[in-house]
């Protein structure tokens, strides 16, 4: 797998002094980043959606308990770790929905547990595995979730899980990437994403820049696509996967897996393990994030609809483990899952 | 009823010497029309979207016809008919999946071809009737429409089937109205319907002159509602219904039907007769419109997707027979449509 060839973009760059976060608000048209010197400015930076897709948000989450720790300075670690918690309580706030972020902050303070007075080196060491970790889950989901593809397929994903979602390479486009590149995958189509657009502004630009033609559609559209035979399998990411199964996704996921069913097309979710949320058993349990109904009453700053109208807006939804055929992560494919298999690939909760 | 109260706009009013369209491209923020004084201007309005909506279309078409009739001038009948017969080829070819359009112009020959030398105020009159005719259907329709609906229900509607896509109160929007009226419907959800945006410029505009609250939401937020049990019954138009009950109708009726099955939510399409086309044997035989991929790929105006992008714009979709539960025409409620059906109400082609 040419990597170099298929993973051109960074959402998250560490400085080795402060984050740089490639700002995913003003995609594709302007390539701007933000730098992040604090974890406060890291927090905000995940709120505002200048970096999302839920393993970038763990990532970056990461880097700020590191940032939080270099403002703190020269303490010992028995004066860092109340102030580091108090950091890390910040982080965990910036989103509800997606399980990556306490994840990724609980692995940092596992390591700061273990830690001496060496423990800002050790807070660094950690999310640099993080990140690690994280590129090469993605490479190996790329190459488990690309063999369920049989050769000449068309593909649809929705939202964003590329390089700019991820350390890098992604999760769902992860998996659509190995498959070009092995031409089992011969026809890529991408969901708008409304309301923020996520497929319209990033999934396909960031194809773009890898050479991959990639079709947009408007997400009501996929029914139809379904029925004229012209999509094998429906992949995409993950925020939140609990005990049985289920799968906390963007707002539109349930809908496409509803359709996939109705049409027999195939349904792929791709995330790391770090997503898989044992200690919640089911779906329903899940916080799903509302955000403003701003989000659907224009875009780009420029409203569509009239004064003192309603809007709602859950930016995610819930698929049951019912509808959905594969769940790739690095640890290998779960086929039609359910409780049981779960609990044999994570364990207990 | 209080009609006065329930239907407040009008997108399509002949003035007596030209037809004066609501321009809906710049709905909901400007209120401007256009004034056509040629079957030329009323196509090229169709095309660019200025009038749209089945209903409205058919009736601005007719119009279209009398304008022609009108730059004619004081031509014998025998030098009028092939000049009309030209401008009606024009109008017809001005969108093609709607079937009004083309029941509106036959209509209109029809009245030609009985005329005399009074031909001019027979398309006068037949153009009158027709709006009349479109109007009454609506508010039939509605009363037979919210009789379906059980008291304290929520609706889900997609794209614009009110006053502005008829001439006037709408049909699946003058189900909902009646519904509001009788208190059986007390929550109203539309589809934001890119990527035209009928549902959030238009659809939750229209209800908010008539004081209706109703709530914007992505299209792909619709399972995720249902979900909630927050919808009772999915309620469209149609721009074309077949000879064995299947209906065209706007991009994501048909995943909104899959997904209303799903669910155990009931499915109903609302459309005057002249929708149906018996000639026609089912969806499958319907030309979907295909539009400039350039309404995908930006937001209000404002381009969101990155050069080189290719988009798939496909404005309409078919929801086979299976999928709905009631079909309701002014002529009266087809629960469950199947051919049978379809032709003991509307006979043979």
């Amino acid at each position: 797998m040419d990597y170099a060839r298929y993973d051109r973009v960074r959402a998250v760059e560490w400085t080795g002094k402060a984050l740089k976060l490639l700002d995913q608000r003003k995609l594709p048209f302007d390539v701007e980043y933000i730098t992040c010197e604090s974890a406060e400015e890291v927090a905000e930076a995940i709120f505002q959606l200048v970096v999302r897709g839920a393993p970038a948000i763990g990532i970056a989450a990461a880097w700020g308990l590191v940032l939080a720790g270099k403002v703190i300075g020269e303490k010992s670690k028995q004066e860092a770790v109340p102030l580091l918690q108090l950091a890390a309580v910040k982080l965990n706030a910036a989103r509800p929905t997606a399980v990556n972020l306490a994840w990724a902050l609980a692995r940092m303070q596992a390591a700061l547990a273990l830690a001496g007075e060496d423990w800002l080196q050790r807070l660094q060491d950690c999310a640099k595995d993080i990140e690690a970790d994280d590129l090469a889950a993605n490479r190996h989901m790329g190459q488990l979730g690309a063999q369920l593809i049989a050769p000449g397929s068309g593909v649809l994903t929705h939202c964003n899980t590329g390089s700019l979602a991820t350390a890098g390479f992604g999760t769902a486009l992860g998996v659509i990437r190995a498959g070009v590149a092995e031409q089992r995958v011969n026809r890529v189509f991408a969901g708008e994403t409304r309301p923020w657009l996520q497929g319209a502004r990033l999934t396909v630009w960031e194809l773009q820049q890898d050479g991959i033609d990639a079709t947009l559609i408007a997400d009501a559209a996929a029914s139809h696509l379904m029925a004229g035979g012209q999509v094998q399998w429906v992949i995409v990411g993950a925020d939140r996967i609990t005990a049985n199964g289920d799968v906390a996704n963007k707002i539109g996921t349930y809908q496409l897996a509803i359709a996939a069913r109705h049409h027999g097309v195939k349904f792929m979710v791709v995330a790391p393990s770090s997503t898989v949320d044992m200690a919640t058993a089911s779906g329903s349990e899940i916080e799903i994030e509302q955000r403003d109904p701003g989000e659907l009453l224009g875009y780009g700053g420029r409203r569509t609809v009239a004064e003192g109208i309603r809007a709602w807006n859950p930016v995610f939804d819930v698929t049951p483990a019912s509808l959905i055929d594969a769940i790739v992560t690095e640890k290998g494919v779960i086929e039609q899952p359910n409780a049981d298999k779960m609990r044999k690939a994570f364990g207990e909760a």
